[in-house]
């Protein structure tokens, strides 16, 4: 299991300096879920008034905290809310005892910070199919309740990882109305899935003054841009949790029509997004497709997830091979509209296909030399109409192998 | 690239003994088209009066000869016909080259073997963007003419290897209204496609007497349960092609109601399916993945090649891991209905999950010791309806990625 530990080399080089977002609260504590000496539960208590939306993963297997979310997600905001999280037990896939663990878990949280059950959101990571021993979280709140701070983002960002080589943290501040808004992040994550090991949770935090049904709708529209156009190995997870938060501390009011925090939230959702694929299993390199000229953006979307996901296209990728014609069979298999002769494909700025065939000003050595590069770009044009997408994934490696067939779990 | 050199530990002990088929002789020479030292183009003629069926590829970016051979595939079949095939270079994606070097070819066959062109079929198997030296081919045709021979199908299935770490056939008889009927057919491919390297074609030929739409019926229908049922890496081929000969010599007239022919046609071209996923690029096992209790064979089948094609439970089996909570997963994200409650998981003989969770007689050693078998089976029942479908994958090994990313193409 050495090489998982390894911090990935795509991480950024710090944990970054995350703005203080006022009424939201967070502490983390060792409490021996899975690991040894590490913080695996979160807790996070967030002020009177908050108004919280979400995304969740869309699997027919999820997990129960999943499905607890989603049946709470757009409740009444009046007493704020809190988030309870652990790592090293999914509590996925464990039938009954499931929902009663989450059950168990919840309530303690709510009687702890004396908020109703019904805003108490819970996450949990790691190994599925094992019972979740809630009573090691439950026995930890009354010491998380004192620890609980405006600064300890950071412990946060700790306490979710499973095998993330790096916590993932991203922020900013923008101003509305003359008003500071300060939006703060954190996201564990290290492949799509790998359901006795990772999955993704993301959490965003924000004092701006947000009604419930905007920020939803706001999020979901995000969600598809950023979190719904990254893969690392194409398999989809049974507890993927997005949950945004809006305290209203900071008095400033955004409505629908303020594209500007929009704008931000959107870097921030992209800039952890990112940084989950950067953490992909055994990555050693970062890739974005993008394609253009499709029928429409679905089709658009289909084939750039086709590439990204095609273990011929990541490997070729991992060998540092300006291997177009494995881009082509992506196209080629995906089932979206294309036309083999009005395809053109770039790798960066190197026009490497057109009208069907090689470029006759490409030059393999320079394609050769492009792929040498960490962050690589692969665009595709379809010559078909409008539709555009762009999605992000990683290399696939014999790191890959090593951290999921290599050892019994 | 010495590792893909070694032969398959899934391979067969050798060579089948074919049974010989009537009015269908093979050659197969080295032209150089790639490879040195080993032969690449082969010649097959097929005597007058031979029905001619196929599946094809259904990639939108499929090559000039699948093109070629889809036009030509339901041609009058009184003057005998001929299939030329290339190893070492695809002709895909070559833009109006690729269909002037099928032209070429083809008529080359035509004029050499005294045939109309539309009874010529060809494929191209190798690297893909470069064009085709067809010039290579079409000077060897007069010496390969004087080469056919009905006893030569060994060295077809030679001929026509690329990657593919042993050359594949399957045959068998049958007495049909008391003549007995020969079938014999060959393979190659080692991924369900490697766009510079190997793509899967598959070429059968028996002496039975069949019109060419009973046939073609025959054909579309076992492929879907037999070619179409295959994985190695979720990748499809701009070149996969499969052609089903019948020359009649023996007499013996095959109607769509004689199941007993189809039977045994089924026999074949499963034995070779399972064949190519047996040279699946770096296999170490063989797994047969078996879904019953679905919706629907639609839902059975998505949920099988969803589990088949996961990279998580490809490296979990190269790893020997029962990980059933992979199996969980990859059911999960199908996007095909699943209960998670409803959901039972065996590996091999071993009951793992029911009804939502683990099963409380299963043994994690029992598991782990059925893991290390070569040949593995995973069954799924769902509990909804009465859909079933069986695919057949191998693991994801360091090999492959030692095949398709430790080398530049």
């Amino acid at each position: 299991m050495a090489d998982i530990l390894h911090i990935s080399p795509l991480a950024p080089k710090s944990f970054p300096d995350l703005p203080r977002v006022a009424g939201a609260e967070f502490a983390a504590i060792e409490a021996g879920i899975k690991y040894e000496g590490r913080k695996d539960v979160t807790l996070i208590r967030l002020a009177p008034g908050t108004t919280m939306a979400g995304a969740f993963t869309k699997s027919s297997t999820r997990a129960a905290p999943v499905l607890d979310c989603q049946v709470k997600i757009s409740g009444d905001s009046t007493d704020g809310a809190a988030i309870v999280v652990n790592a090293g037990n999914a509590n996925a896939f464990t039938g009954k005892n499931g929902m009663q663990a989450t059950e168990a878990t919840t309530n303690a949280v709510a009687r702890c910070l004396q908020l109703p059950v019904e805003r108490v959101f819970s996450s949990s990571t790691g190994v599925i199919g094992e019972p979740l021993p809630y009573e090691k979280i439950t026995t930890k709140l009354e010491e998380l309740k004192t620890q609980l701070s405006e600064t300890s983002i950071h412990d946060a960002a700790e306490g979710i990882r499973t095998t993330d080589t790096y916590a993932k943290g991203s922020g900013q501040t923008v101003l509305i109305d003359g008003v500071s808004v300060n939006i703060a992040g954190i996201a564990k994550g290290s492949g799509m899935i790998a359901p006795d090991m990772a999955t993704m949770l993301v959490y965003i935090f924000t004092d701006a003054e947000i009604e419930r049904a905007t920020l939803q709708e706001m999020v979901s529209e995000l969600t598809e841009k950023t979190f719904n156009c990254i893969t690392v190995d194409s398999d989809t997870s049974t507890s993927d949790t997005l949950l945004v938060a809006a305290t209203g501390r900071s008095g400033a009011r955004v409505t629908s029509d303020n594209g500007q925090f929009k704008n931000v939230l959107h870097e921030v959702m992209l800039d952890l997004a990112h940084q989950v694929v950067r953490d992909g299993e055994g990555a050693t390199k970062f890739l974005e497709v993008r394609v253009t000229g499709a029928a429409d953006a679905k089709d658009a979307k289909t084939h750039a997830m086709a590439i990204a996901n095609s273990p011929l296209v990541k490997t070729a990728v991992a060998g540092e091979d300006p291997n177009w014609g494995r881009v082509v069979m992506a196209i080629g298999k995906s089932g979206a509209a294309a036309d083999r002769d009005k395809l053109s494909i770039w790798f960066g700025e190197n026009l490497v296909a057109e009208n069907g065939w090689i470029s006759p000003e490409y030059r393999e050595d320079k394609g050769a030399q492009y792929m040498l590069q960490e962050e690589l770009k692969i665009t595709v044009d379809l010559g078909l109409g409008e539709g555009n997408a762009t999605v992000w994934t990683c290399d696939l490696t014999h790191g890959y192998i090593t951290i999921n067939a290599d050892y019994r779990s």
